[in-house]
């Protein structure tokens, strides 16, 4: 044990609805990273996804794995090649570790790279724990005005911001946003903070309809109830926050000529059936997203400056011996994003 | 039947399968318009549908039509708003007519106006006939050296453009075509044109392959007997030319991180069952063509250069009184491209 | 006279510094246009060049014309091909007319049109009048919330839009702006509804900076006091609204590398002296703006929304038979934009 | 000595016109790069630049430097992270390090990097030795049939590549190129690869437009007899390889409105008096290029399928003992592409 060195607790999946408060090493850290002590950690459907079915998609659990990927804390140790200033820092974590040499990372796209790992994707570690490592680059200081919350919530806050870069949003546009959960508001809120114009939430349950009303969208409607080829409904962007097939086929119908068609939402099923003669004939460019790639920086501003609110969308707060809990939280309908707060425990 | 003025020679589509030679007014044209006397015509897939069906998709025909869409010939009556000097010019027609003044229009979107009118699209007449009216603008000169023929293909060329320019073909592209029938063979020279590195048309009738790897592709494949999710068929942008369910989410599989999927080819069936998860998490850019817009231009310069052979494709030639033989030869496999040389009939 | 038609009241250049309100005929409009009653006009700066120098650059005015453009109103009267219901709407009019057949225009690019004809640039008339023909689709219904001076501010606003297209403004933006009179602080007002982080107005004169700070800059510099090559003033884009050669050059040093750099402001000199090297080597990307396209939908929203504010930029109305004064009133350095109103005439 | 381990000749820019051939220490590798024995090295002229005036802009030469940054060669040693398999490596070297951290080379524009080291930029050494150390992923493995003169030459290429993405080339374009000395002419060669209509070189000289006639352009001007604002010499876009003022003044006035103008050219002047008027009412985009990134790839494939003639550019070649001879040979008008072979001294 004394090889492994100091140890640290972690929450770990050790199987399927099974998950330990243990004592494991504090991981090590290249000459490039960083060591970050994790103040506070948001809960995002793909932990509830491993931790209820050991897998999404492809990508399965098969050894012990400690979830949560939307981090923020403090930097306690760096690396040879990290100035020590950085340390005491407090920071927004943006989750990826990337090869840096692949095209696609050459070329920008970092978040395609090949090599790519990801917290809390197996088998890499995530932040449900004491410390959490991280290259020096992916760990942006925030203002101190920024809350361990907030800075956390920088990650979902980046899917937003993806998602709306990809949709073009902007100043007059009108954009119908399907799934009303926590990823459905904040690209709202995001959506608002680009300058749209009217932002629709369109979801199938009356509270989160009521929620998403309440926090950022300019209106709701009941798939149900809607007739998205309605020329009334036309919007110049649909993005897809559900993942479900009947929404997404919907959500396209709506869609100008030329407008854009984002998916977000994952989808227990790899293949869907769309109207791709609707995609042709009106030329929607139809395309989705992966994470995310330089985003932190517009992220932190977003949030600094007010323009998205993300502590209001906090509706709980677990220790590290509660995560167990937390993960079950998202299943209350009147759960928006619980945070695990790894320095309370028991 | 004064009162419609002089008459003209057309072949007009009167019911399923049922086309007749007739005379019928010669179409008057606006201010802005000219009057072109039809020299050649190319036969394209979309006239067989609506001869052997009536329809394609939302589009019935309901009343008798003239059929014929890839058309050129020369200018003999001009428009009060048209330079009396452009009779007698030698033309190739972009076949449609749009509102000039819609949102669309206005950003340059001409193809996806609300209002559109096509030739040979219902309940608009195309060009199996003596004479055609065009929008002065869209009657675009050609040099001598051009063959009417040429002239009228550059219809089918600039679906060529307009797919390699959504597909951002350049130099160093490798592009995946599936379909090599004409317009699967016109897409692979136009990318040429563009630059592309390597051009690879997947068919599954093997006396296409043989072709398509004679008139442009670098590289052909059986679908039957490819892996398109093996690294070594990686490509930049996958065209589809085919219209197959199969063949569109088989050649998903081969595009790389943020390469590009264009559908083209028609399929009977508006819905079609894609890898949504595939094209998420390699972020692929998936989007249709409508026709095009302003590829005439380049269109013309393509052919008078050299740089793509469009009389090579020309495999028949049928009088205005044998529309009906053109039609029905593109059901033998050695057809490439039939033409419709009005000025004969019998 | 008579052959003329009707009469309407009309304050004409008729010479350099020689304004004169008289009765001219009342325009003639074309099928697809309308007659627009005018409600307001805003003064620009163009105009007071044209009453000064009788000239702007290669635009002489060489016959008596009427200046204002930045006009809306109530449409009076339709063409034959405009639905009569269009009469009794409140408009704001996109002052221009263009041919929509070349290629600039097919583009989308319709302000580059060859032939474009735009309200008080010679020899075209503008609105210091009481009627003004336009396009029926350059007349934009807006809402009844709107003022007809807002309506009329679509114009400047439209700048603003424009401006902000070109540069890339969006969240996370950092903008400098050289220039705090009207135009810039609008291109300001604009840039933060395009989500723009931190907007800097650089201007030479105390109070337009204080006027700058209070009307949409986060924060104002003097350039005299300003070392725009520090690190510390780095901005993603550069939009000059002053035409000052010394400020254009400054403002440059100040752009990160692959940002922007806008030229809006008109300068006396068609020539500058840019610092090309600089340019090159941060692959900076500069362009300028010539009035704008498909920007009045957006603008209509953004004062509707509330985003933008122009009602409080208008420091003075003026009646027809008081153009001079208020193209005077541009000397006047706490006016910011003053209004023609032309149904007012003593 | 024994401290700085194996020894290798290089030829060493001692001073302002003093070259030496001597002994130093062969380069060290980090854990990610390569050590390639350097076969062929182009002459630049900023490697001119360098030997006569000791500096170029701000770039001055404060210590010995190697010059030579167009070079090939074969992997010898490889570090730590790279796999031995590519010892033996034929490689073509893009001559940069770059930090890969800052948010310009996250973004993809590693050019663009602040802490770039690029070779025989002072005070980094270039390749006029026997050995040189690249980064593992900057030096690219060419076929056999790639000559090593060519390899090197896909530095120039690289530009090539570089001007007309940033030009926007494709087919249809017709493009205006302002010199016409080597650089020039890849520009054109590489123009023609992208599907360019028309390639124009403008170059003072006789010679030098009678050879780019020769090796790629389709037509050449002497700028003297030639009045660019003439619609006859409409382009595209206008790539100014000559970095003269008055050359670049002229080309822009031939740009067509939303055009491109791209600066490529070095000028020994920081600043240009350029006809801003005329950019800013075309709406013309000008920016410039600083090196280039992500072109590799695309310049071994030109090279490779002969769509690039690199070989035929060749016009002298150099041992390493006649490095000045080398660089002396660029003021004979009759040369185009000297290169130096290293392995050759005496």
């Amino acid at each position: 044990m004394a090889d492994n060195g100091p140890l640290m607790w972690a929450s770990v999946l050790e199987g399927t609805k099974n998950v330990v408060l243990k004592e494991v090493p504090v991981p090590k850290i290249g000459p490039n990273q960083v060591l970050v002590q994790i103040a506070a950690v948001g809960v995002c459907g793909s932990d509830v996804h491993y931790y209820l079915d050991g897998r999404i998609g492809d990508f399965i659990v098969e050894q012990p794995m400690i979830l949560g990927h939307e981090a923020s804390g403090t930097i306690v140790k760096v690396g040879a090649d990290v100035p020590a200033e950085r340390i005491g820092q407090r920071v927004s974590i943006e989750p990826q570790h990337v090869c840096r040499v692949c095209p696609q990372c050459k070329a920008g796209r970092y978040n395609l790279c090949e090599k790519i790992e990801f917290y809390a994707t197996p088998p890499i570690d995530g932040a449900f724990a004491d410390y959490a490592p991280i290259d020096a680059d992916f760990a942006y200081p925030v203002p101190d005005s920024l809350s361990f919350e907030a800075a956390a919530l920088c990650e979902p806050l980046s899917v937003g911001i993806w998602s709306n870069l990809k949709a073009g949003t902007q100043p007059g546009s009108r954009l119908l946003i399907a799934g009303g959960g926590p990823i459905g508001i904040i690209i709202a809120q995001t959506a608002k903070a680009f300058g749209a114009d009217e932002v629709i939430i369109s979801d199938i349950v009356p509270g989160r309809r009521e929620l998403a009303l309440k926090l950022g969208a300019d209106r709701v409607v009941d798939p149900a109830q809607t007739d998205f080829a309605d020329p009334g409904m036309q919007v110049d962007a649909f993005i897809d926050a559900s993942g479900a097939e009947a929404a997404i086929a919907a959500g396209i119908l709506a869609v100008r000529g030329n407008g854009r068609v984002i998916l977000v939402g994952m989808s227990p099923n790899p293949n869907q059936n769309l109207p791709t003669a609707t995609i042709a004939s009106r030329e929607l460019i139809l395309t989705g997203i992966f994470r995310y790639a330089n985003t932190w920086p517009t992220a932190i501003k977003l949030v600094s400056s007010g323009k998205v609110d993300l502590d209001s969308l906090v509706t709980g707060r677990f220790g590290l011996d509660k995560v167990v809990e937390a993960l079950e939280s998202t299943h209350n309908p009147a759960t928006l994003k619980s945070i695990v707060v790894p320095s309370q425990r028991g």
